[in-house]
């Protein structure tokens, strides 16, 4: 039988229900034990229930209703600050004002953030990730009084799902496995990895709605446009040097 | 009863067993369920099993024994290659040579790697993730074949294990949730939250050891100095922008 890893799917509607403190502890206890670089614990899990606070939060992920109905939202950080704050109260020279460290505090919070995910699914909740993080990290930062030395990097909405959607297709496995060494693709192999998505039903009612020629196209010029991905390259890495973590 | 979560510890000593190929079928499929940014999946898993190849890779994590020891080394990358290619091949303007999308891929990346873990310890199978991936990155790049926009994040040796440790302490849970907004620290609340391990067998153990007053000096002095957080910092950065991360 397969895991629950296998059942994965982003619930975006959610029950008012809250969630019972005892679960919600259980589901951050979880998340503190995934592997975390030298145990030093490089993230912070801000919590928030409260409804003003959510409508705060709602325009940084462009008041997708979510933020809103979910009963928790939680912003994933990267955090040296905690760390930082202990190494200099013990005359100790922390060096942690940089970009090394921020990939160290990304990857530990990241990590957690997934032990958080599961265990949540395990007591039958739902989430979503919410990628708009990164677009807004300075107002994010604001609202959630976010120190030097900690830079949102996703947020997890969840609640009791009061949805049931199907699960989402994948690529081929083949698609993002490579064995020993990387092999890189010709472009018929890029066509044949793709063709099952491309001729499915779902993207022949994409290219009707956006009139265009292809699900690519979709991806380029509607999703993640180039102006978009330059404004948030240049106001990410501007909040990455407000906050310290390119003090070389 | 608590989840598997709860249980996880590194492991660095393994047996030579190898992996069963439907096992690792498993949890390979159990890594492409974790949520991606818009379905782009972009990542890629290198599974280097061959023994010369991982004998190349063991200095890049500092000849630690368990990179030849594991039957199975997984290299994690963030991968803006494959996406586009595809969007090339399309017509489409990818834009995906920028830090937005190096934070994208890097965030789908590590939330696949965690499930891969998981996936990997609920059928008995331990590992370890290699911090040192970032310090030899470029190195691994080449070992790797790793073609222009794609980077190695964080790298699991995978195997059954032949040891079994205790589980790791970690800070009390208050340490790292923040409700509502980020609290932030006063200097008492540090000295508290880090009091327990500061004051166990294990700290008074190392401080005699290491010759230094208190733990923090451990860190500082010992384990990630200035001069090398600032050599990664600026490898790292090198290595984004030679891969194509920093075409703005």
């Amino acid at each position: 039988m397969k895991s629950l890893l296998f059942k994965h799917r982003s619930i975006r509607k959610f029950k008012s229900t809250p969630i019972p403190e005892e679960v919600l502890a259980d589901i951050l206890a979880a998340a503190v034990r995934a592997s975390t670089c030298g145990n030093m614990q490089l993230y912070s899990l801000i919590v928030t229930r409260d409804a003003a606070l959510r409508e705060q939060l709602s325009p940084c992920h462009f008041n997708q209703p979510m933020v809103r109905e979910a009963p928790c939202v939680v912003t994933i950080c990267a955090d040296i600050h905690r760390f930082t704050m202990w190494c200099e109260q013990r005359e100790a020279d922390p060096a942690y004002d940089n970009f090394a460290w921020f990939l160290n505090a990304a990857t530990d919070a990241l990590l957690a953030a997934q032990n958080l995910a599961i265990e949540a699914e395990m007591h039958g909740l739902g989430l979503c990730y919410l990628g708009t993080t990164i677009y807004t990290a300075g107002e994010i930062c604001r609202v959630l009084d976010l120190p030097k030395g900690v830079v949102p990097l996703t947020t997890i909405v969840l609640g009791y799902p009061d949805e049931s959607p199907e699960l989402t297709d994948r690529l081929p496995l083949d698609a993002v496995v490579h064995y020993e060494k990387y092999a890189d693709y010709t472009a018929a192999e890029i066509d044949e990895l793709w063709a099952e998505r491309e001729e499915s039903e779902l993207t022949k009612q994409l290219l009707k709605e956006n009139g265009l020629p292809n699900l690519a196209q979709i991806f380029t010029q509607r999703r993640y446009v180039r102006k978009d991905n330059l404004a948030i390259s240049a106001s990410y890495l501007e909040l990455l040097k407000e906050k310290g973590f390119f003090n070389q």
